[in-house]
């Protein structure tokens, strides 16, 4: 059995602990290294105290070196960075990259309007293959570079890729998603605080504002072969992990329940960690907590003629850290399952 | 001052408790009795020991005649009980009548259809006045028999009232709902456990079937005098309190973000209850916990030619109790805030 | 009726705005300054979401002239900083003060070891009123400077004050208190945010370090006259606001459980704001949160002749600015309860 | 690799489906039956929609015949179940037996004592090995029916054996656990409602009436070699899963705190599941939640010569089904860490 090596860039977040923790229960993967710019020398189960008894790993700081030592580089950085490390890592050594900020995820001038900065590496972006596990397969198995994709696109895309593929709605999608509050960083704030967070539910980036709308619009537009757009609204509720995507789809007319439903088990047959929901069932965050699953369930609105298709995913697992494991499984060809066997937490 | 004289009938549950702790602190009621069927002769301070040093009273019988020694009735049962009460408490005494149940807010027909049971007085619904009262005010004014709104109805008919007055949409209005749990009552059941709820958002009666549905449209059709419909989504969160309504509505155009804002604030600006927070502020649940305030906040998605309009209030005061009372204080004239100052429990 | 001028020194903090949101609902108070060290300018209601529509008051800068224009002055500042105000407040006018912080609870031989600080105006300390407002009435009634108590003393020394006036124990006293995280203060940091606390319970000052314990020893002490220790776990838990506090306390004997019960009922008799539960019914922090309440349950563990008491508290309110109130309340000889009968928010 | 079967009776409540779960995911081990009274026919994972996706297991029926078919029981049962049931399983067949209830840990005289009903096996107590398996590893391993321990129990006889087996302390010890909501139990309660639980702290059973204090006093006791006793009150927190136990323990002398963490870590040295902190560190619930580690943090309060000890574990895994198949793991010799590996849900 060949053994992985894989470093993690920027493994102090959510995100990039979450990559590590996976990987420590991942059979054929060995982590070298992680990183950190502020926290060298920590070990990281002082900030993960879940990780104590399983490592004393500690935070080293970055070096292109690592893509010559390693199969594989995490990079788990805040938007902005890694589109500068990747080509000195690319020079560096023959590493296989996945990112998981948004860095990758759009055309340059795209990445400029929505990210507010211009892109500093777009001639890789041509390369950079967008690793929604189940709908890019191949692709992601030659990739050497894997955009990892946002935690919302993530809900909403696996939602919404039946109906859209079967060109059953033109749209517009309302999508109004609640996130986790780790979805909102490590960081302290005001607005991930207890007191705050606590009882409450809020909005942020109100109408058409969320830099991940064009990512979403994009492979909407891509599954439908045509233009679709989205009003989408996110919002942070007082849970620690998941997202809850709630979706309202006009049909085109034709579709009941039934057909659409099997739309959707057909479509996903082959795909282990996605599941339909029998009819009446919807989906629970909680379900699917601490596990890469993406639970859907739908029912048809006969009254106004829309369906609403619902799903629900761990934002830091199937939405960031653990679709980036399969990713990383897919593109070493090993079982795309693998070290992601994590069920739930319920209760 | 004079005083009225009050009875709650179901005191035992959440809405019918929550009108006794308001009435408590109100400065011109005395509670004459508060009734429950199956926990006569304990003390409404064991189910409810935030009450306990305030008062002693214990939960007696029903009985009509309560409408002859009391100058209002507050009706707080499950739906399908009240419409048979009225008759008789508006045969045995002259007390004015509020219901905080479904039972006449509907025409029968549309009650038999969408609560699954025919009406046991149609003959009173015509002189049911339905209790929004910042819209409907003067017929509350003079109004015997109060219909008291759904908490869904009022959150959302109240975030949308000024747009449809001013006829900026021909709908549909998607409006994704979350309700803390409270909303679900105080039986115990699966749903409402700690261990299902927390860190969890659960989905129930999705697709156009919850029996606000038609409350909510008739409202909404009457204010914009044009046939409206709601894509509606309740969905449970883990909060105890609160309803934060997100509604997504095309626009007809010509309308920008300024001038809808004005729209409202011109619309609610004689109305101490409703809030509209200034550009680029959302309400939150927490704000308005334990208070009779309903916050609105907007903003155009100008890629969409969609507003989002977002409303929170707590479903217990301003959905139920609190909207109660405030009706209550306008059939008797006396100042609607009367009694109903208590702040949000913030943080 | 006399209208109390008061000004509320570092009002952008959890207990300032705690007081501020109180008197607001005072009928006799009138706030005319509320300052703030680095928000000045910015409305409270933007950090209070809840006092939106309710003040449009905004933070100013302090100066000591505030001891003129006023009757009296809340100090709600961090340790360390009002025990160099209050001399120059002292100066300037002839306003009556309360300080919510640890500065004049002590001797300064004992502030400067738990606190670590020399103390700036020792030559106060002994005119400085200890407020626990039930157990020094008179001495707070004709207070110039009252020193509000701690949040853990409160909930404590209230807990345990008839037992040890009886002389029923000889300490040592295990309390093991959770706190819920306001206590922690406004300031986000990674102990307070949300994902670190939610499903969590943590300790922290664990074995005799916490700066209360001297005050707390002090007291019981002074009402067992004879020396008390006290074994004090401070634990913060999952919910915004409330003290709970589990005592256990070894008997001298002699004493039984219906005894102890009627000792602690006649001990607070005459004081509105403390209820001794039923015997078999103990204190929920729910119970009490948003208000100035006190709740007391009691129960011999005659196996171990121990008696285990259990008190809870709203830390923010009867732990701070609830009990400052009504200190202000007794320095001005109106009733006690003016302004504080908010009932605690349950469900 | 030998297969073990086994069967779950009782697999719906909280603690059987938890050992479902967690064999699941055990390499040596195949669930042949699930057994509920009520239940029969429905799937588990429409009670545990975590479960979707990996199994398609139904309730069956209970039978004695399973033990035949089976190399193993688990028997989770309420109180008082088990011990009618072992007598036939053991005549029906030769498979081990693991009951998670309290029909075996007690002497028949004790059990009813605190359980207030007569044993129906007394014969068979004496074969019943306690498992809590770190401090009865060799007996365990030569059980036939093991009587797995208590959640409290667990959480507060590992925090204390180290100081016990040193003979430092002579008692006695006051021990404070918050449990998380799931040790109530799956069934729907007021006491386990949303509305009820969050925001608040309970006490239930206090002073010296909860069954599981004879079972800590027994083994303290043999640790001791010596009668020791618990001041014990058990708290429900606003979390779903954990225990909690702070104790204060009164020392003999002597033994300062490096000496006491010493004592700790040799103590647990060869023991893979116990991690004791870093001076300054205490353990946390979260980092503990769905896994089968015990965290042990401790501090000596000099001033009063008591030391504080702190232990946390997940109430369901270490404190119920995760120390069940440990001891399965030690009763069939395969690695006592098999199928436990799953890692705490942080954040």
């Amino acid at each position: 059995m060949t053994v992985i090596n894989s470093a993690i860039i920027g493994a102090s977040g959510y995100s990039g602990a979450e990559v590590f923790k996976i990987l420590l229960g991942h059979p054929q993967t060995r982590v070298t290294a992680i990183t950190s710019t502020s926290l060298q020398g920590q070990c990281i189960s002082e900030l993960y105290p879940n990780l104590k008894s399983l490592t004393d790993m500690a935070f080293t700081s970055y070096s292109p070196s690592l893509a010559k030592t390693n199969d594989i580089i995490f990079l788990a950085l805040p938007h902005g960075q890694a589109m500068s490390l990747v080509p000195e890592l690319a020079a560096a050594g023959s590493a296989k990259i996945i990112d998981l900020s948004g860095d990758f995820r759009l055309p340059a001038s795209e990445y400029e309007l929505w990210y507010d900065q211009a892109h500093a590496s777009p001639e890789l972006l041509a390369s950079a293959v967008y690793g929604l596990s189940e709908l890019n397969e191949s692709a992601v198995t030659g990739a050497h570079l894997v955009s990892n994709p946002g935690c919302y696109p993530t809900g909403i895309v696996l939602g919404l890729a039946p109906l859209l593929t079967a060109k059953a709605t033109g749209g517009p999608v309302v999508a109004t998603c609640l996130s986790g509050i780790s979805g909102a960083g490590r960081s302290p704030s005001d607005l991930t605080s207890f007191c705050r967070v606590e009882n409450n539910v809020t909005a942020y980036k109100v109408a058409g504002v969320h830099q991940h709308i064009p990512e979403i619009e994009m492979s909407l537009t891509k599954l439908a072969q045509d233009s679709m757009s989205v009003v989408f609204t996110p919002l942070l509720g007082p849970f620690a992990r998941g997202i809850f995507s709630n979706m309202a789809v006009p049909l085109r007319g034709g579709l009941d329940d039934k057909k659409i439903r099997d739309l959707y088990i057909d479509f996903y047959k082959e795909k282990p960690f996605i599941k339909i929901l029998e009819k009446g069932v919807f989906p629970e965050v909680k379900s699917v907590s601490g596990s890469n699953y993406c639970h859907i369930g739908l029912e048809v609105d006969t009254r106004t003629n829309q369906v609403i298709v619902i799903s629900a995913i761990d934002n830091l697992v199937k939405g960031a850290a653990g679709q980036a494991v399969q990713n990383m499984n897919l593109m070493f060809k090993i079982d795309e399952t693998t070290g992601l066997t994590q069920v739930g937490l319920y209760p």
